[in-house]
Parts: C-alpha cells; sequence; structure tokens
C-alpha cells in the first residue's frame, strides 16, 4: 500500500506541477510521464499478487478491528479496479491530459468548440467506465460511488427535491429585501498584497507552512503529497477582493484535514479522508461558517482594512459583512452566495445524470446548462467562459463529484452546529482570533481517524443522527433572516 | 525505454520539488516517494524480459547503424544496472536523501559533524558499487564511467599532470600582475533587479522559456524531464553580482544542450546527452567563452548598467570586462576565474581518489581539503561552509563527477576555436547581441546527434584531434595576456 500511495503521489507532483508551473509547451511528455505512472499505479493494485495478500491477510484470524477495516475497504477498491484494463487507464489518462489542456485554452478564448470534442471523448469514456464497473441502480451511480462511496442517484434525487422545497422559497423572499452594496469589493486591490492577505488567512487558522505551501493556478485546488506535505493554490483578479479571499479560506479547510490525516497510516484507508463530502463539511465549513462569519471578520477584518486603506478606509465591518454575505443569482458557481451554490450544483447534477444516461452530448450538455441557468437562476448565459467552460471538473475526468459539493455544506451545518453546543464559546473565541479549539475539535472528532467510519457512520457518531437538511436551513434561517431583517 | 524515461523523468519532477519548493519539514515521504520510483525503474530496466528484448532485438539482421547503436549502449547500461539488486537501490537512494538533508543543515550552520556520518555511510555505498560493477584498473573506474563513459584514472591521472604542468605556472606569472579592481561587483544588487537580468540573459542565449522555466534554489542546477520541459535554477547573493550572472549563463548552457535534443528520440541513447564532460563544455563554453568575453558584454552591459545605474555609472565596460575575469585564488569553486577553477577541481579528483581506495572517510576528507586548499591555492579555509560543505554532489551521491568539470572546460576551448574558425564573424555577431549563429551551430554539430557519438569521437569529428589541453592553454594566454598585458 505504501508503494502504490508512493506512485500516486508522485502522479499528484506532476499535476500539481502541471497546474501551477509547467511551460506552456511542455505538455505532451508531461502527459505521457503522468499516464504511465498511472497505468503501473494501476498495475500494482490490480495485480493478481496484490489481490491474494489482501485475500490471505483477511483469512488472519484475530484480526484488530481496524487492520479488518484497512483490508476490507483495500479489497472493495481492488475488486473495482481490477475491472479496468491497462489500455483503459492510458486510455482514460491520456483523454483527461488533453481535455484538460484544450479546456485552458477554450476557458481562454471561450471557444467551447476547440474543447467540445474532447469533452465528447471524456463522455463516451464516462460510460464506458461505468458500464465496465457495472453496478448501482443507474449508470450514474457507479461514478458517484468513487467520489462518495454508496451514494446513489435514487438517495440523491431525494436531497436535491428537499434542497428545491426548502432553500428555494428561501432565496425567493430573500431575493424581495433591499441588497447591500459589494461596489468596494470590485475596488482594486493590488495581487502582492491579496496575496499577503491569503497567507495570513491560512495562519490565522493553523495551516502548518513547514508542511505546506501556497502557489497560483487558473482553478484553485488542494493536493496532498503525504500529510506531511499538503499544498493549496489560489487564483487572484485585482478587481474582486472575494475571489482569493474565499478560495484561501476553502482550500485551507481542505488542507488543514489532509493535515491533521495520521502519518504512520500513510497509504492505508485509515491513513485517507472518508469522502469527498466530508473533506467538503472541512472546507464549508472554513469557508462560510467561519469565513463568513461577523465573528471571524470582527478580528481579522482591522488586518484586511489596514491592508487596503484607501479602498476600506469608509466601508464598516458591519457593511463589509453584509456585503460577503450578499444573496444574489450570479452565472459562477465559485463565486455564488452560501445559498444560490446549491443550485448551481443541482444544474450539474441533472446534467451529468443525463451524461451517464447516454442521452447528452457536449452539444446538449451546453444547451441544458444554458436552458438551466435561465431556469433556475433567472440568468442569460453571456458566453461559455462564464458558463459550461467555468469548472475544471469535467476536463479533469471527474463526473460525479459535484453533488459532493452540497452534501458537505449540508454536513459542515450539521458538524457546526454540534461544535457550537460542545464549546459554548467556540464564537468568542474565534472572535478573539483563536481558531485553535476548533482545529483541535475537528482534529481529534473528524481528522484523526482518516477513514475508520464511513460518512455516515461519522455522521451519526458526532451528532446523533445521520445527515440531516434542516441543521442547513435552521443555519440560512438565523443568519440570513438577521443579516436581511426578514422574517424567513 | 519510454516507461522507463517516464518514470526517470518523474523522479526528475519530485527531485527538482524538493530543491525548488519542498516545504521544510515535507522531506520523509518525499524521500521515500523518490526511492520507490527509483527501485521500480531499477526493476523495469533490469527485468529479464527488458534483457530478452535488446539481446533478440540486437539480433536482428539489416539493423540500421543507429538502431544498432542504441542498443549496444543500452545492453551495456542494462548489463552495468542489473549487477545491483532492488535493496542495493533503495538503501542508496534513501541514503542520499538522508544526506542531502544533512548537507543543507550542516551547509547553513557550517556543523560539519553533523553531515559527516551520512557522508560516511556513503563512502561506504559507493566503495560498494564499485566492487559491485567490478570493473577497471581502479575502483574509482567504475564510477568515473557512470559520468564520463571510458574515462580513468590512468587517462585523468595524465591530464591533471599536464594542467599542473602547464597551468600553474600560467598562475603564477598572474599572480604577480596587478590586480583590477572588484569592489563595485560587491555592492548591494537588489534581488529582484539581479533576477530580472537573468532571466534577459537566458533569453539572449537563445533559452526557450515555452520548454523551460528558471527558479531558485540553494545550488544551481539543469534538469530536463524531456527536451520540451528543461528547466534550470540559480541563486542570488544580493552582495554579489557574478553569482546569478554566470550562474544563469552556465546552467543556460547546459539547458540549451537539452533543449536541442531530438524529442522524438525521448528516452533512447540517440535522445540524450554524450556524457558530462560534453555537457559541461555546453556550459563552460557560454559561460566563458562567451559570457566572459569582451564582445558579449559590449552588447549587454549597458542593459545591465540601466538596471543598476547608481552601482555602474561610473564602471567602465573595460573595467567591468577586467574585473569579471580578474584571477585570484578564491575558496570556492563557483565562484574560482577560469585558471583556478582547475585547482579545484583537481583537489576533489585527488580526494576521490583516496576515497574510492578506501583510504579516506569523512574526517580524513575533511582533513585532505583543507591541507590542499594551502598547498594549492595557498588559502586558509576558514569554515567547513566555504570549505568541504560547499558541494552538493557528495551528498547526491555524485563521486566521479567533478572531473568532467574540468574535461569540459577544455573540450569547450577546443570546439569554440572550431566554432571561430567555422565562423569567421562569430564574435562581431556575437558583439551585435546574435547569438542564433554560434546556437545553430551547436545544435547541429553537437546537440542533435544525441548520443549517435562518443565524446571522443565527437570531438575527432568536429575538430580533427582527440581532445587536446593546448587549445584551452592558448585561449588562456591570449586572453589573459592581453588582459593584464603580460608575456604569457
Amino acid at each position: 500500500m505504501t508503494k502504490i500511495a508512493d506512485i500516486s503521489h508522485a502522479i499528484g507532483v506532476l499535476s500539481w506541477d502541471k497546474e501551477t508551473y509547467l511551460p506552456v509547451k511542455s505538455d505532451r511528455f508531461r502527459s505521457q510521464q503522468i499516464a504511465t505512472l498511472s497505468a503501473m499505479s494501476h498495475g500494482e493494485f490490480t495485480s493478481p499478487e496484490f489481490g491474494d495478500i489482501i485475500q490471505n491477510a483477511l483469512a488472519v484470524k484475530r484480526l484488530k478491528a481496524a487492520e479488518r477495516r484497512n483490508l476490507t475497504i483495500t479489497l472493495d477498491q481492488y475488486q473495482k479496479a481490477k475491472k479496468f484494463d491497462e489500455a483503459f487507464v492510458i486510455e482514460q489518462s491520456m483523454a483527461i491530459s488533453k481535455a484538460f489542456q484544450l479546456w485552458v485554452q477554450a476557458k481562454k478564448t471561450g471557444d467551447f468548440g476547440l474543447y467540445a470534442p474532447a469533452l465528447d471523448d471524456l463522455i463516451r469514456l464516462k460510460i464506458k467506465e461505468s458500464k465496465i464497473l457495472n453496478f448501482g441502480d443507474h449508470p450514474y451511480d457507479a461514478l458517484l460511488d468513487q467520489y462518495e462511496p454508496n451514494s446513489t442517484v435514487a438517495q440523491l434525487d431525494k436531497l436535491f427535491v428537499d434542497v428545491r422545497d426548502e432553500l428555494l422559497p428561501l432565496i425567493e423572499k430573500i431575493r424581495e429585501a433591499k441588497k447591500p452594496s459589494v461596489k468596494f469589493m470590485h475596488k482594486t486591490y493590488k495581487k502582492d498584497k491579496q496575496w499577503d492577505f491569503g497567507i495570513y488567512l491560512l495562519r490565522v487558522m493553523g495551516y502548518d507552512f513547514d508542511m505546506g505551501r501556497q502557489d497560483i493556478s487558473s482553478h484553485p485546488f488542494t493536493i496532498s503529497f503525504s500529510p506531511e506535505d499538503v499544498r493549496v493554490t489560489t487564483r487572484i483578479d485585482d478587481n474582486d477582493l472575494a475571489n482569493m479571499t474565499w478560495s484561501c479560506l476553502h482550500e485551507g479547510g481542505h488542507a488543514l484535514y489532509e493535515q491533521g490525516l495520521n502519518p504512520e497510516e500513510y497509504g492505508l484507508p485509515s491513513g485517507g479522508a472518508i469522502s469527498l463530502a466530508i473533506h467538503e463539511s472541512q472546507s464549508r465549513l472554513w469557508e462560510n461558517h467561519v469565513g463568513r462569519s461577523r465573528d471571524f471578520w470582527q478580528c481579522n477584518y482591522p488586518s484586511l482594512q489596514s491592508k487596503f486603506k484607501k479602498n476600506l478606509k469608509n466601508v464598516s465591518l458591519k457593511d463589509f459583512y453584509k456585503a460577503i454575505n450578499k444573496v444574489e443569482p450570479n452565472l459562477i458557481r465559485t463565486e455564488a452566495d452560501e445559498l444560490h451554490y446549491h443550485l448551481h450544483v443541482l444544474i450539474r447534477y441533472e446534467i451529468e445524470k443525463e451524461i451517464l444516461s447516454g442521452n447528452c452530448d457536449a452539444a446538449t450538455a451546453r444547451e441544458l446548462w444554458n436552458k438551466k441557468y435561465k431556469d433556475y437562476l433567472g440568468l442569460k448565459v453571456k458566453n461559455d467562459t462564464v458558463g459550461i467552460l467555468q469548472d475544471v471538473h469535467w476536463s479533469h475526468g471527474s463526473f460525479g463529484y459535484f453533488p459532493t459539493y452540497s452534501m458537505g455544506s449540508f454536513y459542515a451545518a450539521q458538524f457546526y452546529q454540534q461544535a457550537q453546543k460542545d464549546m459554548p464559546d467556540l464564537n468568542e473565541q474565534i472572535a478573539i482570533s483563536n481558531n485553535y479549539p476548533l482545529l483541535q475539535w475537528l482534529r481529534t472528532k473528524i481528522h484523526c481517524h482518516g477513514r475508520s467510519f464511513e460518512a455516515e457512520e461519522l455522521c451519526k457518531k458526532l451528532t446523533g443522527e445521520p445527515l440531516n437538511l434542516k441543521y442547513f436551513i435552521q443555519y440560512v434561517k438565523e443568519k440570513y433572516g438577521d443579516l436581511y431583517n426578514i422574517d424567513l
């Protein structure tokens, strides 16, 4: 498992470099190198010898529960992985590299046509992948399971119906209320000063720069090469203070999870994250519950203000707090407020379901995209750069990833109310810039256990019940009712 | 071969990252990841199947000469590589990672004792390696051959005797002459401006930033992940303009070689460099024959002057040219002038010979180091940071590398006089900042052939005779005779 983890993390380093520092014309051999390592990692993991090792180990009597669990999860992954032959792994790796490269160009120029054939190729491969995996009631299920083990279309359909039924009316009400001004957020904010402030925020959260670093990439991400080397990236728009700020808080949340995993369990399920939804719960918790709270900014706003005196000297904390929580439909998912965000996810979920059903090619996906933005958010997609080209996920070959964003937010709300219950002075601590108690709570309750539990198990253990949307709705009602001074 | 190259270059990326961007406490797993990939690359290359493939291919009739040559070289490498078992490869990879880490700390603090046990361990492993390889008249031969195929102690002893006999008297004479002032080189030169000037120099040479990049590391190096991704690093000392400037020219020379290799021969000997001495000939040619010439600075000094107006406004081109060619003994190899440089190499050559003879542990090496600097350069080593700890090579496990530096310089002199013969207006072109004819000459005469010839063959083909020290001596006499206005 160590060897396989070493190869996977080497692929990670090559991928990180590809998205941060790779020279513009160096892509060809890098893609090939990543494909070669992917095939080797796959080959090691799916070798009959490795299968025998796991099965023999599982036959050992008096295994510790933790050992048995590591073996059981690994056996399940092994049985799924060995369904793919090397040719398929290489084909997909190369298709992803090509698609990513074309996506970058297409996004820059707004030319969806440039990217569409590569996307069609990925769609073909993803349908094939689902057929090869061959489980679940819906073809989408086999892919959903890769990001969120045990999640299914049946379960998500139900969740998203609730989201629509409960969230849409709230959004409607807020839309009628008077909007705070966010004009000052779009003044010119020098990139190097923003960068410094981003680093400051990561430090404030407790991110360890001795075992991590931040760099620039076109799409922010977190990547771990071990719990002792967890890196984040961000992007900086000098006309939008929010872009970098909440990307740092979001990726920082992911990174704290990875830095909190047990390095002694490196390569084992017990040394990895539970699922993407739980991962996302960590990023959302820091980004929204902490990072868009009045308490957090009470101590950090003065630092921001002193960095950008000219832009912010006449903006009170109250106005700032209102601005960063403005609820308004927007074309860009990563810039969405906490409420509209889930409509963005809903749209992607519905399109991916169509894609995996085999009813939707790249061109149709684009049509659906534009139609659904009109229907759900009332917005016309001006161009594909702010439309279907905005997200990196599909060009990374990730289909089934998006739903975990919403699940993560809902887990975050449920976990955070529990943290507040467990630490009655939590908000006061955050207000004096002491985030350590919260980090410690997350470390001991969630991070250090790795994948010793499944998502639902963890949630029950921590909060006494499985994922329940009511905590998110309750949070929204309180926060935005107060903010907009309306009865939600 | 492509697969093996992919793994090797992945190791390259992990190593590059380790020396440029790795967080300070992330070394443990990175070392392990590099060791795992090293073992895998070794395993692939030395597998019996791979041996069969080469031998079967060699048995094919009517092979093209180029194909036969690729196969013959690979077979030789295969036969040498398979002498090592995986355990040795991993042990050495881990020992190198550890040694490098300790070397960095030891160099920073000047505490040789911190590094000595790791160096002793490497010495033990290198002697073992020589025994495993088991060829040559001297135990050092098997290691020399790894960097410079076919080079031996017998040959190098002869060369270095000539160096001493011919170079030392010249140095003696120059030592008596009046020294130019270099005080202005040690004023404060802002790091970001130096950085910009380094990038400018690389561009002037013809280095392609679309397929490469420069970063900062503690010891400058060039690394290639393919001819389409060749990276250099530098370091910047804000009290020494020379440090970065000639590091850029030097590494740029290496990088131009790598960028000039044929990408279609990726992974094959015909797509790789001939040897380290030939590699070094490229870096030395640009660093010294071009980069310390009056012609080169005639067009580039104004740019430098305008960047550092305050420091350089009263320094004429003539004074600058004299300063950058000052001959004076110095403790640091990388800061040595073109003449003393070879005494630094001589010292390392003699110590490595002792080490491989089994007569010298880390402590003895340090004593020898300090004694020889007194004997050859008349200098007292003030501390180990500027003494035995100055070079990265041993901590990288490279023993046998240093002699190629001197050979490279001598090759450079011989190649450059040929280039001047082939292009009578070469110096005039360089003086108007047109370095393209020289680069083209190097590309067509040397770079594009990869390892289609051995070093000596190439030298004969290009200049009509094997390596001959006289070209270097002739160059030195002309340049420094004129510069110091003495008869050499």
